[in-house]
């Protein structure tokens, strides 16, 4: 069946999709309608002359399209543009992770109710299909976890750092004038944006019905050069990793920077690739990796789903995972930590230090500390061996209170 | 809607299949018959009281089952029991790579034409969904190559081989011992198995009707523990690696042996794994990876093809892309070369391998020989430049034929 396709935003993953359609030669998809704000400034010459630009959402809400693509992002109006789609038995194709993973249960909801589909391979790991991959490729397995790693800007500013020993504020930088990173990076730094893609991964691969504040989260702002110096003598690097797990009722979930193996898979992902291992009860690990991000991979992921729909002609939409109750995060998983203190030496250090996990039962696997700090700027590490994710945290309570401090500690699970 | 299911086959693979609908708890599949030869020796308790036991397949092929599951393997009569289920209306779930790699095109046409699934996705790649990962997943992409690790039990060898530098046999034995090889392991090592497996994704992905006799395929039994040295001083290793690329009508495909560098993602596929990689011209490359044997992975993609099946609920079947003409390898390409040559030491050897190589306009690289040869049994290695297949092959023929060789020279391309 051929299908005519709506296309809600044209910025750049909206323009790749156009690109791909107008591309292909088989006829199955037929661009008929873009809409973008200021749609004027946005015209190219490579868009058929059949093609409808506007500005006004009714004018493709309202028309005679067979599907909505909405790559616009954000919560609001996108909500109501899906509501309304579906409302008019249209099918959904979205790129929109915030949306998912926040409204997804009423949204796939509604369009169950209506018959049609609504479809987000391209809301997580852009041209990787994980989506479709745990949802029928391992849907014969019962997978018990989701991990990896979800966000190319981040994972593209701490292989910068590794590769290039460059600071924090560097990468991002660079990362920013290579169009890695927004000019606004928060929600990528502050691990939302993984957050969001972990929630959809939870809820499609385990069933899980996480909301995305309720998931631990953790800023990558707070890495710097020495870490990677520290990791590096450590046989590991540095990775911010998403992880979802459940078995017997826990329920783990983070989202963050963690200390990786150089030997993990974790360790090779580089710049602003993907990756994502699913762990199953039958099956063991199913990786997948690939470009995470950019124009053209997000959009081979949408132009995939619209095919899927064309295929489908009439079959039943995708089930998403009905779950009974709303999932709570235990995180009483025991882990490794890194703790790294830059501090004004003094005596006793190491021996206050030492008291405080002594009380918490958090036994010192090792103290290291590079050359090359100065007596006003020490900075050292303390790795410490597996202890629960509270008694860290009270030590670390404590620890942030004493009086040596130059920067705050920093304090990384240790991923095996 | 539920389906009820005719199993042919109880070896390893049939017994995790059954194992894994017996074990769901949401009943959307029943296992309602079991074919296999002298079926009384099979029996187990696990399997409800229900289930039909025969050794007759007209039993179940009459049975009013939904559909059909055959893990028997082989080309015949698996054939023509695809065909009676298949007219009689009835969806075929698979495992067989040889049966789809030679038939596919004539069964899954059948198939379309009464409407029926002919589902494959446990033929290639074990647990790992990458039949439907090409032809859904990243359905949105041109693909133009597929490649990587297809063969579980010569990577196996292999990887044994490089990490514990145990000669061929010896890892043979231990693969056979390990259940990872068959006590006939010909269709294995010879790259029988990969080729079949990369003719299915060559049709998925790049639409090209190759049959597996036109693929090059070059056995792994001629590896000796000598070349994993040799590899290891130019940071490279050695695995069986498929390959298939498609570019302005030109097709390159080949099964075999290569050098590997221990940066690539290949070198890091370890024991029974597989990896494939698959390039598009938009969304670049994308990696699946997991276990690509074994009862339960196979399982795993078996019991997903149902659910898709019951899922699909009346929708057309997934298409098994049309190509006009059967395509032929052209294998045009350029690489580098590894040569390794044993042979009784004496003057003038290089001067003669270099003329040859001369008159090929093949440009010599480097010579390498590790100490610890004798006069009689002196291996060492040449490293070609990049040259064409045909070059390449005409000169072998001619450094054959010269009588200084202990054992046959052994040459394997170099990837990048």
């Amino acid at each position: 069946m051929a299908l005519t396709v709506g296309l809600l935003g044209f910025g750049t993953v909206g323009q790749a999709v156009a690109r791909l359609i107008v591309e292909r030669s088989d006829g199955l998809l037929t661009l008929s309608h873009i809409f973008n704000r200021d749609v004027a400034r946005k015209r190219v010459a490579w868009v058929p002359d059949a093609v409808t630009w506007t500005d006004r959402i009714d004018d493709v809400l309202e028309a005679d399209v067979d599907v909505i693509v909405e790559v616009v992002g954000g919560l609001d109006p996108a909500r109501t543009w899906h509501e309304r789609a579906i409302d008019a038995g249209r099918p959904v194709v979205t790129a929109n992770k915030q949306l998912i993973a926040t409204h997804g249960q009423a949204l796939l909801g509604r369009a169950a109710e209506r018959g049609v589909d609504l479809l987000f391979e391209a809301a997580v790991g852009g041209g990787i299909p994980v989506v479709r991959g745990l949802r029928e490729g391992i849907a014969g397995d019962r997978l018990t976890s989701v991990s990896g790693i979800l966000n190319g800007t981040c994972n593209y500013i701490l292989t910068r750092m590794e590769s290039a020993g460059l600071a924090f504020d560097v990468a991002l930088q660079e990362a920013q004038a290579a169009g890695f990173a927004e000019a606004d990076p928060t929600d990528d730094l502050e691990g939302y944006d993984a957050r969001a893609k972990l929630c959809i991964l939870a809820r499609v691969g385990l069933g899980l019905d996480l909301a995305p504040a309720d998931v631990p989260c953790e800023s990558i702002r707070t890495i710097s050069d020495d870490d990677f110096v520290y990791a590096r003598r450590l046989q590991a690097t540095i990775r911010q990793v998403s992880r979802v797990s459940a078995a017997d009722g826990q329920v783990e979930a983070r989202v963050g920077p963690a200390l990786v193996p150089l030997t993990s898979p974790l360790a090779r992902v580089i710049g602003s690739q993907n990756l994502i291992v699913a762990g199953g009860a039958y099956g063991r690990e199913t990786t997948f990796a690939g470009y995470g991000a950019g124009g053209f991979p997000t959009a081979v992921a949408v132009v995939s789903d619209l095919l899927a729909i064309a295929r489908r002609a009439g079959g039943a939409p995708a089930a998403w995972p009905n779950t009974t109750a709303p999932s709570s995060v235990t995180n009483l998983q025991m882990a490794p930590y890194y703790l790294r203190l830059v501090v004004h030496d003094r005596p006793g250090i190491i021996a206050s230090l030492a008291s405080i996990f002594s009380a918490h039962a958090i036994n010192i696997d090792a103290v290291l500390q590079e050359p090359g700090g100065t007596k006003d700027r020490l900075p050292f590490v303390i790795t410490l061996e597996a202890c629960s994710t509270a008694a860290m945290g009270q030590a670390l309570a404590e620890i942030a209170t004493l009086p040596f401090h130059v920067t705050p500690p920093l304090c990384l699970p240790v991923l095996a």
